[in-house]
C-alpha cells in the first residue's frame, strides 16, 4: 500500500493516492503521467510551459475580477503562475511531449504546480489541494481543451513575433545590403547550371533578398490566426462552466501581458477541434525553408573551390573545415541552415498529419503540433540570424575570378539574336565550343558578323536589361 | 540518312534535321523531346497549354504594338495562339511532364505549333520556320525561362480563382446552412472519442463551416503572389532582348485577356529562380486538405452504423455500397474527399522539394511544380463541390438516436462542478459508470446532491454556454 | 421518369433503374459513379484494370473447377475477363480514382462490363444481369474488399517485376560500365563542394553504381509482400461465401497467369484492413528516388559549364537547350529524372497518409494507394531507362579539364600529414591559398619540406588508397 | 587580444588561438562551433556521442596494433575514449545538431576531449595537443567523413537492435496474446465504418498482431545496411592516410565491442557520399508508424464511449482524463502512440530530403539524418513498449455490448446471398432498415425465405469462414 515516506508525500486524484517526491510541487496526475509515459526524452518545450503560466495568470486575474475566485486564493495563484511564466519553476515540468493528445497532463501539471506553490505561499505546506485546488481554483472556468490550445497560441505567436520574424528580417536586410554592394559586379548567369547570359552579382542577391523579404511577409500573414485564443470554450467549445464574458476579458488580459494583439477566437468549436492555424503557420515556415534552402545552396555553389569550383564569391572562414585535410574551409553556415530547412520540411509533414487528425470536438495531437511548430519557428529564426551574422555579412566577391569566367562564356552570343537571328547565332556558339575558340573568332570566320559589329553588339555590361 | 516521306516532313533545329509526322504542326524540338523522354504518360496539363497559348497571344500583341513584329506575321501568330488557348490544338501537345525542367520543350512545342499553324495561314504550308520563325517571331523577346513560369502563373491563378475558390465557397456555404438548420439539435459532445459535455449539432457544423470559410480566405491570400508574371525577365531575369516596356504591357494584356489582375513581378530574378509563390499556394491547399480531412472523417463517424455505430446523422445513399453485402450504403463522398486530401498532401511534399531545388538563375523543376499544383487545385475544387452536392446537402439528423445517446451520457456530471466540486462530481460519474446506473441515482445515493437539485442543475439544454 | 431511348438502355441496382449509354457494356453502378464523382480527370490506371481482368478470369476458373459456377457461364465470363485483361475493353472503364475508397465502383465496373460482355456472347444482348449476373456470377465468392486489393497486388507486383526492376538494373549496369571505363582517370575530390583529396572518376561512378545496385535489391526485397493476395477474405477477411480452398487455388491460378510467384496472404484481416505492403514498396521506391536524385545532381554539376562551371564530364547533347540562348545544351535527362524523384517522394507522403488511415476491417484509401504506387513504379523505371540510354551511356570524361583542376588543388597537401603533421600542413595550404602560389612553393618557402620530398610525397596518383 | 585567465586557457587551431573554459576538456574547434552555431537547443544525441567514443576506442586499438600509434598514447586515448563511450563525459559535448553537415565539429569535439583527457592522464594537464594531438593521434588514419558516418551506423544499429526491435516484438507478442484470448468473441465487422459481416475480436487482433510482426521483420531487414561501416574511407572514400587493413580490422573491433555483426562497407565512396541505408531504415520505421497508427486508431474507436460510442472493448484507465469533466477516462496511450507516428512520418520526410542531398564525395546532412533517425527509432520502441504495457495488456472485451451490436446488425443478410441471390438479399436489408425491424421479419414478410430457413442460414457464428 502507498504511504508517505520522508522522501515522498501522498497526493490523490480520482483514481486514488500516489506517492510524489516531497520536494516537488506537482501532484498525483503529473506523477501518474511520469510513470505511464516513458517515451523518449522530448520534454514539453519551456516556451509552452511559460505560456501556460501566463494563461493561468490571466485566467486567475479575470476570474478574480468576475468574482469567481476569492481574492486571497487568486493572489497566490497569480504569484505562482507568474513564477511559472518567468521560467523559475521549469524543473517542475518533467512531462514529455508523448502524453495525452489534449495536453491535459501538462495542463494538470501546471494546475498542480501552481496550486502546490500557492498552498505553500498561503499555508506553508508544499503541494496538496487546499486551500487552493488545482481543478476548482487554478483551472477555474477552464478545461485543458481550451487552456492548452491557448498556451499553444501564446507560445507560437510570441516565438514567431519576437524570435523568428526579427531574425528573418535581419537576414532579409543583410541580403539586400549585399545586393546593393554588388550591384556593379557583372558576372555570367547560369541556368540549368549551364552558362547563360550575364547579370550582376547584385541582381542575384536581389533575388535572395526578395525571397527573404517575402518570407517575412508570409510569416506576418500567418500571425493573425495564431493570435486567436480558444480560451472560453472550456470542454467542447460551448463555454460550459466559464463565466459570461470570460473569453473576451481573458484575451484582453493576455494581450496586455504579452504586448501582442491577442483576441478571442470567433468560433470556439473550430478552435478546439482543429488546429488549422498551426498547419497554416507551419506552411509559411515551410515556404521560408524552401526559399532559404535555395539561397544557401546557391551561396555554397558560388563559393565552391577554392581552385576547382566556381569560386565567384568568398564565404567567411569561421573554423577549420576538416579533421584530415589541412587548410580546408567549408560553407558550414550553409550546411547548418539547409539541415534546419530539411527539419522544418519534416516538421511540416508531422504537423499536416497531426492537424488533419482531429475528431469531433477535439484534436488530440496538440503536444506534437506545438512541439514541432515551436521547433520550426525557433530554428528558422536562429539559423537566419546565424547565417546572416556568420556568413552573409562577410561574403566578398572575387572580382578577378568573376571577370575571367564572364569573358570566356559562349552565351554572350545571345546578344547577336536580334541582329543575325537565333539559328546563325547558334551556329557561332557551336563552332566556338567545338573548336575551343572565342565567339568573335567563330562569328567572323563564319561571316555572320564583322569584327567591328561583334565588338559593338556583344558587350556584357550592355546585356543587363531590355534596352539595346 | 533522314529524308522526307509521304508521312513525314523534315524539320530542323541547331542539332540538325529530323522527320516529323506530316500532319502535325510541331517541329524538330518537339519531335526530339518525344523521342528522348519516354517517361510515364502524364502529359503537360491542358490548362498549362491553354495558358501558354494566351501567353504567346499577349506577347505577339505587345510586340506588334512595340514595333518588334511585322503586322502580318503578328496577326497570324495571334490567330494561331488563340487556337492553342481555346484548346483547339490540344492534340499538338504530346509532350510529357518529365522533360527539361525549364519547360523549354513545351515552350518550343508552342512556338513550333504556332509558327507551323501561322505558316499554314500565311503560306498554305503546315510547319516550318518561314515566314514565321518559332524563335525569332513567336518567341520574340521571350525565353522559356520567363514564358513558361508566366504560363504557370496564368494557369494556376485561373484554376484557383475560377475553379477551386468558387467550389470551396459553395461547400463553406453548404456547411453554414447545415449549422443553421441543426442549431437546435442538442447532442452529446465527444473529446478523445469519449463522451463529453453536450453541444448542438449546429455547433459542430459551425466548426466545419468556419474551417471551410477560413480555407477560402487562405486560398484568396495565396492568390496575389500567383498573379505576378515573370514575363520580361527573358533568359536570366535581366530582360535581355525584350523591348523596353514589354513586361508591363504584357501583364496588362494578360489581365485583359483573363479578367484577373495580373501584374509584372517586381523582381524577375526571384521570379525565374524561385517558385515560392507555388510553394505558398500549395501550402494553402495543404491546409485546406487538413481541414477537409477532419470534416470528412467526422461526418463518416457521425454517420456510422446504421445499427452498430454512432449513427447521429444520415448521409445520402447515392449508390449500393458493396458487391457482396446487400443493402450496404457507404460514406463514399467522404472517402473520395479524404483520398483527394491525401493526394494534395503528397503533392505538397513534391512541390516543397521541387520548389527548394532552384539553382542560380533558374529553378528547373517547373513542369512537376505546375503539374502537381494544378492537380491539387483542381481536385480540391472538384471534391469540395461533389462533397457538398452529393453528401453535405443531403445530410439529415437522426434526432431520436441523438436524444437517446445524449440522455445516457455520464459527462452531464460536469454541470455539477460549480456546485459540488470536481472531486465529488468525479465520484458520481465513476459510481454510475461502474454500476451501470444513471448519474442521478449515483449522485443521490452518494448524498452529494438532492434529486431536485440534480434535475435543476443537470439539463443538457442549459449546458450549451457559459451562462448558468 | 427514367425510360429507355435509342441511345440508352435501362440498368438497375438496389437503388433502382438508371439509363446507360446503349453502346456501353457497363451497368447501373458504373453509371451512378460516373455521375456522382465528377472529380478530376485521373482515371483508374489501365494496369489496375488489366489486373482486375486477370482477377476475374482466375476467379471464374477456380469457381468453375470448384463447382460454384456453371460451365457455360464460366466460359463466357472467362472470355470477357480475358478481353479486359488484354486491354481490349479499356474504354469501358471510365471511372476516376476519386471514388469509393474500397474500389467497389471499379470492381462493379469490371463485374458489370464482364457480365455485359458475357451476356452479349451468350445471349446476343449487351449488358444486363442475365444469364450472367455481375454480383452472383462474375463476383461469385468475392467482395470488392478482397478483389480490389488483389488486383492492386497483381498490378503493382507486375509493374515492379517487369517494368521498374529491369530498367533500374539497366541503369545500374550502365553506371558500373562507366565506373570501369573511367577507372584510371584521376581527379580532384570534393567534399562540402570544396576541393578535397583526389580519387578517380571511376571511384565516383562506382559509388553511383553501388547506389543503383542497392536500389535494385531494395525493390526486390519489397516484392514478396506484394505477391501475397487478399483474395478469399471476401467482405471482412473471414472468407464468408467463398468456397473452401478458393483462396489457395486462386493464388496458384494467378501465379500461372502472370508467371510471378503469387501466394495467398497468410492473414486476410491484415490484407484487407492494412496496406503496409504498399507503404513498404513505396518506401523502397522513395529510397531509390533519394539515390537517383543524388546521382543526377552530381552528374549535372560535373557537367556544368561548358566554360564557367566544373566541366569534368560531357553529357550528351540531345536537343537545343534554350529558346533564347543559341547553342546552349542542358542536362535535360538529369532534370527529368530529378523531377520524377520529387514526384515519387510526394507520392510516398500520399501513400503513407493513406496507408495509415485504415479503419477496422478495411482501408478505404485503396484507389489513391494504387494510383500513386503505380505512378511511382512506372516513373522510376521509365526515367532510369531514359537516363541510362540518353545520358549515362554517352557521358565522356574531359580529361584535360580534369587534369588542369587536379594539379591546381591545394588539398594535395593532405599527403604531407603523415610526414609533417596536420598543423604544419595546414600552414602550407593557407599560405598557398593566400598568396595564390603552388603548394610546393609554399611548403618549401616555409621550410617544412624540401622540394625533393614534396615531389616524392605529393603525387595524386599515389593518393588513391591507404597504401603509402 | 585573447589571453589566458583563471577561468580560461588558450587553445589553438589553424585559425589561431581562442579562450576555452579551463575546466573543460575540449579545444579550439569545439569552442568555435559553440560560438558560431547558436541555433536551437537540440544537442547532438548522447547515443551518437557514445558511439563516437566506441569509434575512437576501436580506431586507437587498431592503430596501436598496426604500429601507427605508440603504446603509451594509444593506452591513454583508449581510456579516454572508453569514458566517452560510457557516457561519463557527456557534459563535454555541448554542440548542437545544426553545425557543419559532415559532423566535423562533433568529431573534433571528440578528438579534442579525448586528447584533452588523455593529456590529463599522461601529463596531468587537461586539454592541449601534447603529448596527444587531437588530429595526429586521436583522429589518426581517420577523417570526420568516415568517422562520423561510422558513429552514425553504430548508434543507429545499436538503437534499432537493442531498443526498437525488442520493444516492437514485445508489442507484437502482446497483440498476438490478445488475438488468442479473444478468439471466440464473435462480433460485428465494419467496413467503411459501416456495419458488415461478422468476425471475431480475435480475428481483428490477429490483423494487428500480423502488422506488428511484419513491422519487426521490416526493421530486421533494414538492419544489415546499417551494419556496414564507412571507416577506412577517410576523406573521400579512397582511404588515403589510413593504414592498409585498417578498415577491416576496425569493423571486427567494433563488432567485438558491440556484439553486433558490423562489417566494413564494400564501397566507401557510396558510404560517405550517400546515406541510403538511413533513408531505408527510416522508411521501415515509417511503415511501422503507418501500421501502429492504424492499430491505435482502431483501439480507441473500439473503446469509444463509455455510453455514446462503440464500446466493444475497455481500455485501462490509467489516469483521470479531463481537468473539467469529472470521471472521464481517455485513450491516452493511443494518443501518445499516434503522435509518435506523426513525428516519425515527419522525420521520414526530413531524412528523405537530407538523404537525397549529397554532393560529390560527401553528404553534408549527416547530423540531421542521425538526429532524426535516432529519434524515430527511440520513439517507436518506447511507444510500442508503453502501448503494450499500459494499454494492450489490459484491454478487455465488453462481451455484452458486442453481442447486443452483433445481433442487431443488418449485414447478417449476406449469409442469404448463396440462397436467394444478392438482389433479393438487398431488398430484405433495405426493408428492415427502412422499417426498423429485424432482418428475419423483413425476409419472411417479403416471402424470400421461411422463418426456419432464416434461422438455419443466418447464424453469425457460422459466418466466420468459407465453409458453409
Amino acid at each position: 500500500m502507498t504511504s508517505e515516506t520522508p522522501e515522498t508525500r501522498l497526493e490523490s486524484d480520482s483514481l486514488g493516492e500516489i506517492a510524489v517526491p516531497a520536494a516537488r510541487y506537482w501532484g498525483a496526475q503529473t506523477q501518474r503521467s511520469l510513470q505511464n509515459f516513458r517515451i523518449g526524452e522530448e520534454r514539453m518545450p519551456p516556451a509552452l510551459i511559460h505560456a501556460l503560466g501566463l494563461q493561468k495568470l490571466a485566467a486567475a486575474r479575470v476570474n478574480e475580477r468576475l468574482g469567481a475566485l476569492p481574492g486571497d486564493l487568486a493572489g497566490a495563484i497569480q504569484q505562482a503562475a507568474r513564477e511559472v511564466a518567468d521560467g523559475r519553476l521549469d524543473a517542475e515540468f518533467p512531462l514529455v511531449v508523448w502524453q495525452t493528445g489534449s495536453g491535459t497532463q501538462t495542463n494538470m501539471n501546471a494546475n498542480e504546480v501552481i496550486a502546490g506553490r500557492a498552498n505553500e505561499i498561503l499555508a506553508g505546506r508544499r503541494g496538496g489541494k487546499s486551500p487552493v485546488h488545482p481543478n476548482d481554483h487554478v483551472n477555474r472556468g477552464q478545461s485543458s481543451n481550451d487552456s492548452f490550445p491557448t498556451a499553444m497560441a501564446i507560445a507560437a505567436a510570441t516565438e514567431m513575433a519576437q524570435g523568428t520574424l526579427p531574425r528573418l528580417r535581419h537576414l532579409a536586410e543583410g541580403l539586400a545590403a549585399k545586393a546593393q554592394a554588388f550591384r556593379a559586379v557583372v558576372k555570367i548567369g547560369r541556368t540549368h547550371l549551364m552558362d547563360a547570359t550575364p547579370l550582376t552579382l547584385g541582381n542575384e542577391f536581389s533575388g535572395y533578398a526578395e525571397q527573404a523579404a517575402r518570407g517575412v511577409r508570409r510569416l506576418e500573414a500567418a500571425l493573425p490566426a495564431l493570435l486567436e485564443l480558444a480560451q472560453g470554450g472550456t470542454a467542447v467549445g460551448t463555454g460550459l462552466n466559464a463565466e459570461p464574458g470570460f473569453a473576451e476579458a481573458f484575451a484582453t488580459e493576455v494581450a496586455g501581458l504579452t504586448g501582442l494583439p491577442f483576441v478571442t477566437a470567433p468560433n470556439k468549436f473550430e478552435a478546439l477541434a482543429a488546429h488549422d492555424a498551426i498547419v497554416e503557420a507551419s506552411g509559411a515556415l515551410n515556404t521560408v525553408a524552401a526559399s532559404l534552402m535555395k539561397i544557401a545552396n546557391d551561396l555554397r555553389l558560388l563559393g565552391s573551390g577554392p581552385r576547382c569550383g566556381i569560386g565567384e564569391i568568398r564565404l567567411p572562414a569561421n573554423e577549420p573545415g576538416s579533421s584530415i585535410m589541412p587548410g580546408k574551409v567549408n560553407p558550414t553556415q550553409c550546411e547548418a541552415l539547409t539541415m534546419v530547412c530539411a527539419q522544418v520540411m519534416g516538421n511540416h509533414t508531422t504537423i499536416t498529419v497531426a492537424g488533419a487528425s482531429g475528431q469531433f470536438e477535439l484534436n488530440v495531437f496538440k503536444p506534437v503540433l506545438i512541439y514541432s511548430l515551436l521547433q520550426s519557428a525557433r530554428l528558422i529564426g536562429d539559423a537566419a540570424q546565424s547565417f546572416q551574422d556568420n556568413c552573409v555579412a562577410g561574403i566578398e566577391a572575387d572580382e578577378a575570378r568573376i571577370a575571367e569566367l564572364l569573358h570566356g562564356s559562349l552565351m554572350l552570343v545571345t546578344a547577336l539574336n536580334p541582329h543575325i537571328g537565333y539559328d546563325k547565332a547558334a551556329e557561332v556558339a557551336k563552332k566556338a565550343h567545338k573548336e575551343g575558340t572565342t565567339l568573335k573568332a567563330a562569328a567572323v570566320a563564319l561571316g555572320h558578323v564583322s569584327a567591328e559589329d561583334f565588338d559593338r553588339w556583344v558587350r556584357p555590361e550592355a546585356m543587363l536589361g531590355p534596352r539595346r
